[in-house]
């Protein structure tokens, strides 16, 4: 049973992705998902709904309510529902002073946040390496009680890092075969994926079947595959990858952003972006990451075409003829972000984003894309995009790293050109 | 009670935003939601979770399960709770025969689909003008009981359309008096917001309690007030309004960058920023709005030093003798950046924000920002954050955005130099 508690969820303040989130992976693991359950920050009602949960299933996961405030109530409700007291833990207490101050003010910290150092008594805490809320697991009956922080950054984390090895010895005897396939599809719309997956599964004549779930992230989508057996899965996985392309479909699951930082710190090289449309996205996606000033020289974001022409030296005449978005443009625009940056590799982006601007010659999702070494390689492709501005952005940003890809590792780009959907 | 049926939800394949939308619509028509359930397409827990909602609350919604297929289930179990049978709907199926072939060809309708002509016996059908599903809604002791198809497409113009008028008249008795005051809250930790809202609390000495909510956002927090008078309300909210300042109290929910758009495009005014630790975060949030183009002229993100020097003409000397994070560095990168790209308002952001980096001088969290217009006017403010890489990074770009409104509107910013927390 999941629990997710939270009047703003109630009131439809914010939107619950825990439900995907984690009714997709415990799925994965061979657990199935009785009921998911929403309430308010009220204690009575939480309470009755988590007793609830805990006579009817062998896990229950409440999500939200860790906060430091007095509308935070999970850690309250869980241990009356245990039938135990809150036991105030000093390894949390430190690692919550050193989350505030680098360890050396407590007094820097507010008294609220002591509450956050509280869980049930026997309780294992989980810790959080994205915020203030620790975590906490423990026996309840029969059954195991996990709580979770709601911000979907600390509790996803949280839940892969600890929670699942926690489940997989279960999950294992339940499932013992139970093979996991997780990789990630890029570019490609969901619809699309799940119409390949169906035939696929249809054109296999072995018995048993595999089964699939799919998370989207902002850069791509997770598939799982389950159920059958390890060839079978694998079988799927490649016609997959045949149907789609081997640059769309990979065989892990890694933000694209950080595949080619990788490779770019491996090789010693350097990046730069010049973006139009994206608007700074690529800059912020490569430099959310710690350690990118190790690879990242720098961006310019050439809104508006006189900074295309100031900025990025890209001829007026050349915009006036061809238009911003353009091999024209985009090739003027690499060539022009390599002299200013110095970096070895330079990108650039320019597309039209929507919602206005589109044309029939050129309309919204239209993108093309310029990468550049200082050695001279040059690959320069156009997309054609769907979707909303954001996700004509997100695309966009996701196009521009799979060209920085394969310009640096040679790989074939021609999958590129013909994007499925 | 909101009860979602479909074991795709269950299983995480798809996210469920149907407790979102008829949340928020429920509680602008006064009437609390007391809980969202998902159930998979199981009969035997379908019936039961209904059987218990229509219990507890005066109204449920069931969304989803209403398909023509074996696993739709919502018919069925909605009219064995009602304790009614299911009852073939002439209209309904002419409905269903026009919407497949324009009224002409019976013959061209899967047999499946007659399923979706019936509906409990008594109930109203509520007519899907987007689909094929009808909804329906009807009595069930003292209790309301609603239908809804899945899809969101059919789901929200159904329940706008025709059920809100259902529900209004009862809910306006209901709700008379319920307040509600919606803020945001600007670079201020939760906790430091909620010992602030508690000490305000017990001064004030009127009865009735004022209640809070608060969401944590990316770039703000969004406070909401409900509970006591219209007047205490008020007071605590004016009482916050001094205690963090007026700054950083802000009477509507509203994003920073939002706010920041509307002056510069009211005042036909345009922006450009020059960015090192956020690394084109603040380009990338003003570029999400669209329509950005007519206030956004672009942004040089110079990460590397180097580029500090080459784009925005930072002289080599000033970082080899301030560092890059200093009043004397921001100056000169926002004055670059003015004469780089000719906005009229240019704002620059220095910062460590960490993992690495940090000095006891210059500590994780220190920020510089200087904002500048082509008229002359000129402001300079360092700020010391905490938190995460990505939470510097993020208060980092509110701070920007605050100073460039400062900037703007004359308003005092020296509210700013002293943060909360």
């Amino acid at each position: 049973v999941l629990l997710a508690v939270g009047t703003e969820l109630s009131e439809g303040v914010i939107l619950n992705t825990h439900f995907r989130f984690l009714g997709s992976a415990l799925q994965a693991l061979g657990i199935s998902v009785l009921k998911g359950v929403q309430v308010p920050d009220e204690a009575g009602l939480f309470e009755a709904e988590l007793r609830m949960s805990l006579d009817q299933a062998d896990l229950v996961i409440v999500t939200g309510g860790l906060g430091p405030t007095s509308d935070d109530l999970t850690r309250e409700v869980a241990a009356r529902a245990a039938g135990v007291s809150l036991e105030f833990r000093d390894e949390l207490w430190r690692q919550l002073l050193e989350r505030y101050a680098g360890g050396t003010l407590a007094a820097g910290i507010p008294a609220s946040n002591r509450k956050q150092a509280y869980i049930p008594a026997g309780f294992d805490a989980l810790a959080n390496s994205r915020g203030t809320a620790p975590g906490f697991c423990g026996a309840v009956g029969k059954s195991l009680l996990v709580a979770l922080p709601g911000p979907p950054a600390e509790l996803e984390p949280m839940f892969l890092e600890q929670v699942v090895a926690r489940l997989a010895p279960g999950a294992g005897q339940e499932g013992t075969g139970q093979e996991v396939l997780v990789g990630n599809v890029l570019l490609s719309p969901e619809s699309v994926l799940e119409e390949t997956l169906q035939r696929l599964r249809r054109e296999d004549l072995q018995e048993g079947e595999v089964r699939w779930g799919t998370r989207v992230a902002d850069d791509r989508i997770v598939l799982t595959l389950r159920g059958g057996s390890k060839q079978q899965q694998e079988r799927m996985f490649r016609g997959l990858c045949e149907e789609l392309g081997p640059l769309l479909v990979r065989r892990a699951d890694e933000r694209p952003v950080e595949r080619l930082f990788e490779i770019l710190r491996t090789r010693g090289l350097t990046v730069s972006f010049a973006e139009s449309c994206t608007g700074g996205l690529l800059c912020k996606l490569i430099t959310d990451l710690p350690g990118s000033s190790q690879v990242f020289r720098g961006g310019i974001v050439a809104y508006d075409n006189e900074l295309k022409t100031r900025l990025l030296k890209v001829p007026k005449a050349l915009l006036g003829r061809y238009g911003a978005v353009s091999r024209e443009a985009a090739e003027a625009m690499s060539a022009g972000l390599l002299s200013a940056t110095h970096s070895t590799l330079g990108v650039a982006v320019t597309c039209i984003a929507g919602p206005a601007g589109g044309t029939e010659e050129k309309p919204v999702g239209t993108v093309w894309i310029s990468g550049r070494t200082a050695s001279g390689l040059h690959l320069c492709i156009d997309f054609h995009l769907r979707g909303s501005r954001d996700m004509v952005r997100r695309r966009s940003a996701v196009a521009a790293l799979l060209v920085a890809e394969c310009l640096l590792t040679g790989a074939d780009a021609s999958g590129l050109r013909q994007l499925p959907g």
